[in-house]
């Protein structure tokens, strides 16, 4: 074989490692999202089981989390990657330490169900839920955008990140009036604002993770500062 | 020149852009130590400018990460690194995230400082004060530990963890107490559970830089999960 032969092949080889390990970043990002969308369910609906379920799974995403880093490190230490390679690398590596924190963060929301089953299931289902599909749907745009490679929709979604602290602050404001004019409500409240604290962080994470897809696009950060509202911790 | 002097060269430039690196992930640590330790401070004494400065100065953490990375960056991309050296790039990519996160509570922590006006300054003074403690000793150790290469105090912080997680549960459990026995709680209970959850928050991070100096200085990976007690999203 002649290395005019070899050349191309090693080339492809190389390529088609960084087509599967952005695939496999997809992949962890479809699951993280399920996590998600299922720990909303559990709270909603006061599922048990299905909280358990998303428990479970977490452990899947950490798990995929140490292999696509172990692959990069494999990558980079192999193939010297630069320019744009470079960048794939790098983005990959962001992207999955932000995913592994979004599946903690739904655990942790699947963990605080069985707290919540004193409560009225209804109490505040109505404004959680919203937030929630908001935060999903953020999560939703900016995977799709990474898969797509589409800057423009992970920049939108950059943009919007000040409505789900928006949101945040509503929800804070209204639960600790609720928890003052009843005082059952104190503990159960108390969870409910650690899940709208998730909630708000996973928001943060899709934010971040169109902050990475900008630069693994265009090569540029993303200015450092986004303008925005009030900060979620100013709400009282 | 000639090569064999020239080879000699290059490699000692390239061995002191990594310490350079180190030196700059421990001085991004020991700033972001001193921002945790002042938003305590400024908590505990409600104390505004004191806070005021520490959400002023998180601008500079976020600085460094991005210089930090910038440079590890161009490290790759230029040196194309391997083993050991590969591993001071990594670990230095993944302790600037952990530290940015770690700033970022710091000045949520600060944030709440005048939230808390209305409420007993003496109130949990004690208890909050204590987790901040252990928890910022547990961020020194593992900075020292970092700077000197000792896995072993690494190790130890890392399976200290949960001592932060049972105080987070004593103090979950006291702040919902008090916010349930006196009504005028319920607004800066809200924030001090945060702050109380950003400091074990802070502490997972301390346990994640941990994990990183073990794999920086071994090659190994500490076990996926560590043993642990009661998680803080049950207590109740």
């Amino acid at each position: 074989m002649t290395n005019q032969v070899k050349a191309p092949h090693i080339v492809k080889a190389f390529s088609e490692e960084l087509e599967q390990l952005s695939a496999d970043v997809a992949a962890m990002g479809g699951l993280a999202e399920s996590l998600v969308s299922d720990a909303l369910e559990a709270a909603a609906t006061r599922d048990g089981d299905l909280a358990a379920g998303v428990v479970a799974r977490d452990a899947q995403v950490d798990a995929m989390q140490r292999d696509i880093e172990k692959k990069i490190i494999r990558l980079l230490a192999l193939r010297h990657p630069i320019a744009q390679d470079l960048r794939v690398c790098i983005a990959a590596l962001k992207i999955v330490t932000d995913l592994e924190r979004v599946g903690d963060l739904a655990k942790s929301i699947a963990r605080r169900v069985p707290a919540l089953n004193d409560s009225e299931p209804t109490a505040f289902a109505a404004s959680v839920d919203r937030m929630g599909k908001l935060v999903l749907s953020h999560m939703h745009e900016v995977l799709d955008a990474y898969v797509t490679g589409e800057t423009a929709r992970a920049v939108a979604v950059w943009e919007r990140d000040d409505d789900v602290d928006e949101h945040y602050n509503a929800l804070f404001r209204e639960l600790v009036r609720a928890m003052r004019d009843d005082h059952v409500m104190i503990g159960p409240g108390a969870h409910l604002l650690f899940i709208a604290k998730n909630l708000e962080r996973i928001g943060d994470h899709a934010t971040n993770i169109a902050e990475v897809i900008h630069y693994l696009v265009t090569g540029r950060e993303l200015a450092s500062e986004r303008p925005r509202g009030p900060r979620p911790e100013q709400s009282a």
